[in-house]
């Protein structure tokens, strides 16, 4: 990236979900994305594979940061703590970022292939964290119920963000979930 | 369907999914199920509107079952106990049926375009039974909640199941799956 394209990735996806937004994701495409960003289309592929992986480029960021809070918690801390651990470091990611979670999750919400590719993100998440309990030596069957249950705990999480009147913090919000969850199950 | 087919959508069930195994799914087409199940196309279509459906068929099925078992659970239930009811009566379904659900798991994950139809299945699961707790005066952040975790118990359940190396109950490795969430979760 040049220095006279400061943060093109940032221009990059405010521009594609402001014309996601306006126009449909179907009928934008990256010349248009890369021209509302003021670069060119050369830039935005030195940035993102496709138009749909602007969407979901930080998916992955996301998964690591999971992945590698969980594997750092406590050897004293059980699955499910763990679990909280790895999903309560994912969340800073969206810190100030509650207006493009919303138009992402609206634009999505309309694109069945849109819809498809977030559950294979969710389930490649689900399946990562498994992996991260087995290593901290959990049982296979208690990892994969754990993990897919911490799931299914930041889906509910992002989802009460989202939609929240005011504007919380993700992580209290993740908090009070795994408090609502333990209080359903017992 | 006439008296000379009886099961015919059972004997192309069994048809398909020897084809799916032996061939694959991509180079299976509705003339050879209806052929290897000594049926015409006419007879196929009659029970499966493409060959994907008759992989999926019974998710309505399911789906049907626990919504309307999870409504007729006792009015002092709570939430989580509400979803245990509605996804042991979707058990009932996979009776004898544990040699089938694990060649349709194994054709399924071999296939992109059947595990994205799995995952939207899944969630059309979890929105039903989401509903179907409001209906009972559940808050809409918890009766999501319990839907999404309750999905993932029932995913977890049934992956157990047909992992086990003995024949176990489904609805007994659903129970045992219901408890150790709470176990994790407390």
């Amino acid at each position: 990236m040049g220095r006279w394209e400061p943060d093109a990735a940032g221009r990059l996806r405010e521009a594609a979900m402001a014309l996601y937004t306006e126009q449909g994701y179907d009928g934008t495409t990256v010349a248009q994305i890369a021209d509302r960003a003021g670069v060119t289309a050369r830039t935005f592929f030195r940035h993102f594979a496709d138009k749909r992986e602007v969407l979901f480029a930080g998916s992955e960021e996301l998964q690591h940061r999971m992945v590698a809070a969980l594997a750092a918690a406590p050897p004293a801390a059980g699955p499910m703590d763990a679990i909280a651990t790895g999903l309560l470091a994912g969340t800073d990611l969206f810190s100030g970022r509650r207006d493009y979670a919303r138009r992402r999750q609206a634009v999505i919400a309309a694109n069945p292939e849109l819809r498809e590719r977030e559950f294979i993100k969710m389930a490649a998440l689900a399946t990562a964290l498994t992996d991260a309990l087995r290593d901290r030596g959990v049982a296979v069957g208690i990892a994969a119920l754990a993990a897919e249950t911490g799931v299914a705990v930041f889906r509910v999480a992002f989802d009460r963000w989202v939609t929240a009147p005011e504007d919380p913090d993700l992580s209290e919000i993740t908090r009070a979930t795994i408090t609502d969850l333990a209080g359903l199950t017992t």
